[in-house]
């Protein structure tokens, strides 16, 4: 029987394990809407807006391995373009479709609305182009071979792909023709076996060694394979921000987090100390070497990136991350002389129920609060610097946005990353001016049956912002004064419970009560204005 | 005194009327953040992300002529692209500021936060380019010649210009230059001199005419030449959906909306009977054209655009709108023998207070309402083709995003519209999809002590869509039960006056209670699901 092209690249999203699509719908993407709402085994997750749509299938990606997101032409794409580009530099696989206007319409250079006015149907795909790994407008000609390229594409780099179908070419039937052998990217042996044998000797030969398992791990599908090169090793690891419980933070081999300067001296003095580092598919940026305070020279790491092997300052490339992975697990040495610094929880300061909750008060808390395999979810801004020492229970996994570091990003995130895992718990923990931005998302939570606990930081403004700024009081870092924990009622979760701190005490409170309860939360935390974490004080007194 | 690029600028956009600077504050931009709140003369108006800002900047420069927005590297700028996006199309002029990473970064190819990741810093103005008509990025040796380039093409084709500053350069001292002499486009005068020649001989020997007023009329500050065109050919005149109130409707010459077979068949056949039509400046696409439902041959319509002049088949270049419109004021001869049907306000149906509230009885109501010079701003969906027939007061205004049309512009518009109209009425009429986009921006409305009247349209969905899609009841149309009328005191706007309306009595009430109101007002209005205005009906019917 025909297969139409809707039909052929549902089924291969379908094959790949994909289950909801998100999206906000629109008349030029309606026969893909109508394919999605029909097929049984799919489910359309509607979002509020298209930007919230892309951070929801960019958190479902991180749990699922990918997603898939549809918007209509223009107005819907570009909307949803920073949460692509977002996928794009942290390495999410979205599959983004565009429904566009029928051929017949773009070929006689129609004026039509979602349009520039000017006839022209291709500028937003021009646009897109710098943030997907692979673009494609669909026909019932090349269909088979074009979805298939720009699969293996989104498979190989593990980033958004754009896919665009004629509003009158979606219902087509396709041509037949085989799809064309994709051969996965392999690595060159000679290159493999010089590069392995490199990285044997030298962590072999070092006086001092220590593994530093970055992002890619998690992005590639290979924690398993990583942990076995940290027990083969034997050396201890650390992780930077960016790559916070890419491997469990329960593990004896794990010391904790370095962040050069701003944090954890012991870890510093340890890491800096090495003089071989293995890095495993870790980016070496401004916030993961704590705003470049940390002090690692080139030529005593080697890092293993998703396509090629840095050792000191040769490159190797034509090389796989996880055919590297494989070769050294078997071939390394295990050392027993390196010891790293020990992982600290950091403790609950001694407190009045009435005192107000301060920063060091209020992470200490989330501490305690944590669960074995609970999603943690943190928006950029202090929340995720507050976060990042507190060492996880096993199973859990802390989700950031660091690279690209979109405020906003969490709260849609965190439905998308419910969805794809129903059965965990999953905590979204955001400032109020990460929250604002994309707030609406909160009533997709129980319209789809999700149990979120929800904190929202209100300290009456961007602190972050406060303590990067000239000055801490710029008008520019007021935020409008909500009743948050109000929300969620008014958005539809009527069941949820909703609640404020003000005090150690109420925080206390909640907190015991959270343990009993099997319906969403939605938390408002107040603290003092300028209670900061320690690594953001940090940074405030580095400026 | 020497100058730095910050104050140079800022005076420039001063110097053109502007107030008011909106935008999200992010650490690449904080110096230019920091400029706009210590100049004494500007306000940084905060919005709740991007996106909303461009939108609200674009309802600024609605009334304004022209605004400005400002967001960081990356992040910000590309989540308001589909908001300037709109005002590209639209014709709107935006000066978009955007603060990148200091230079001495960006030479060293350093890896940061907000961008892909690469080390590249070109890539995101790179996708602005489609959007914008001119682009910057300024240095203290070009920032005068640059600076009034860009303000010359604003000017020329009012459309936004991406402008970025590095944030090391933002307060270093510009080099001395002089500003170039950039001398506006001028008329050829021959080409004048034919085109306008020809237009008052088609005009005087057309067996029957009429004037089709268009949105460029609005948006190149011609609104008085042209009511004078009007008045000095003796032509009645009719208006398209893009295009309403670009006079004023109680104008005796006008004759109402103009929507091919859509609705209005006594006006479609007066303006399809006409020999010649002259268009000015407006747009004939889908939309305006009753989705291509109206008979206008193009041998019959001249439309006078803002570079060109089009009559017939011939194009007429290299000529200005203004000249060609003073020019035809001072030689176009009174015709008193041609006459239009006459405008009519649509009826309030007869009901009982406990009946439902149905479009009819709802876009009738709100005819009752308006008042002269409101100012009132429609999403696209149902509301937008319900309010297009209601015939507007003297001096009031109607605002759509009809082209580039994204749902959602209206809610952050109407802000940014009341922002630069304090002392009008501003009306928000928008459907509950469309406001669920960019709801969090009604909190700004007290926040900035602004006083509008909101009406949301509550009927369980996008009715727009659900009378497009090809089924009644596809998923996707749904949305998340809200209680809307709520939200405002949540976002913090407690005294403003907020109810619901259910029955036609409900209505009747909180009308009344409006007249008297000094406060901001949100309305949450209830309808039947499927209750349409005639027009949506009329296209649900022709699909």
């Amino acid at each position: 029987m025909p297969e139409t092209i809707i039909r052929y690249l549902l089924n291969r999203l379908k094959q790949m394990g994909i289950k909801d699509i998100f999206g906000v719908p629109g008349d030029f993407a309606f026969p893909i809407n109508d394919a999605i709402c029909d097929d049984k085994e799919l489910h359309w997750i509607s979002c509020c807006n298209e930007l919230n749509a892309a951070y929801a299938a960019d958190g479902y990606a991180r749990i699922n391995g990918m997603s898939a997101l549809s918007t209509t032409f223009g107005v819907g794409e570009l909307s949803a373009l920073c949460g692509i580009a977002g996928s794009y530099a942290e390495h999410n696989l979205v599959f983004h479709i565009v429904g566009m206007p029928a051929m017949q319409v773009q070929e006689k250079h129609a004026i039509v609305h979602h349009t520039l006015g000017n006839g022209e149907f291709d500028q937003f795909m021009t646009m897109a182009t710098q943030v997907v790994c692979a673009k494609t407008i669909l026909t019932p000609e090349n269909c088979v071979q074009e979805v298939e390229r720009v699969i293996a594409a989104a498979l190989e780099y593990r980033r958004p792909v754009y896919i665009a179908i004629a509003h009158n070419y979606v219902n087509e039937n396709i041509s037949l023709s085989t799809a064309p052998a994709n051969v996965p990217v392999k690595s060159d042996p000679e290159v493999l076996e010089e590069a392995v044998s490199t990285i044997v000797n030298r962590l072999s030969n070092a006086s001092k060694a220590c593994i530093m398992p970055g992002i890619f791990v998690e992005r590639f599908g290979l924690r398993d394979l990583t942990a076995d090169i940290v027990s083969s090793s034997g050396l201890p690891y650390v992780t930077m921000a960016m790559d916070k419980s890419v491997l469990d933070e329960t593990n004896p081999s794990y010391s904790g987090l370095y962040i050069g300067q701003l944090a954890n001296p012991e870890i510093r003095e340890f890491v800096e100390s090495c003089d071989c580092i293995l890095a495993i598919g870790t980016i070496l940026f401004d916030i993961n070497t704590g705003l470049f305070t940390a002090k690692l020279d080139k030529s005593r790491i080697i890092n293993i990136m998703p396509s090629e092997v840095r050792i000191g300052h040769a490159d190797y490339t034509n090389l796989k991350m996880s055919d590297v992975l494989e070769e050294l697990v078997k071939r390394l040495y295990k050392r027993t002389d390196v010891k790293g610094p020990v992982a600290k929880l950091p403790t609950l300061p001694d407190v009045d129920a009435n005192n107000p909750i301060t920063a060091d008060y209020l992470y200490a808390s989330y501490a305690k609060f944590f669960k074995p395999d609970d999603i943690i979810i943190a928006d950029s801004g202090t929340s995720f610097y507050g976060l990042l020492p507190v060492l996880l229970p096993e199973g859990a996994r802390f989700y950031s946005q660091t690279l690209w570091g979109a405020i906003g990003w969490a709260t849609p995130a965190s439905f998308g990353a419910a969805l794809a895992a129903p059965d965990r718990r999953v905590i979204l923990i955001t400032g109020e001016g990460a929250h604002q931005m994309t707030v609406q998302e909160v009533g997709q939570f129980c319209r789809y049956g999700l149990k979120p606990v929800i904190f929202v930081l209100n300290n009456q403004g961007y602190l972050i912002e406060r303590m990067l700024s000239r000055k801490l009081d710029y008008c520019y870092n007021d935020l409008g004064q909500w009743k948050y924990h109000e929300l969620p009622e008014v958005l539809g979760c009527s069941d949820w419970i909703m609640r404020k701190a003000v005090t150690c005490g109420d925080l206390d409170k909640i907190m015991e009560e959270l343990e009993n309860t099997r319906t969403g939360a939605y938390i408002e935390i107040v603290t003092p204005k300028l209670s900061a974490p320690q690594i953001m004080e940090a940074i405030h007194n580095n400026l």
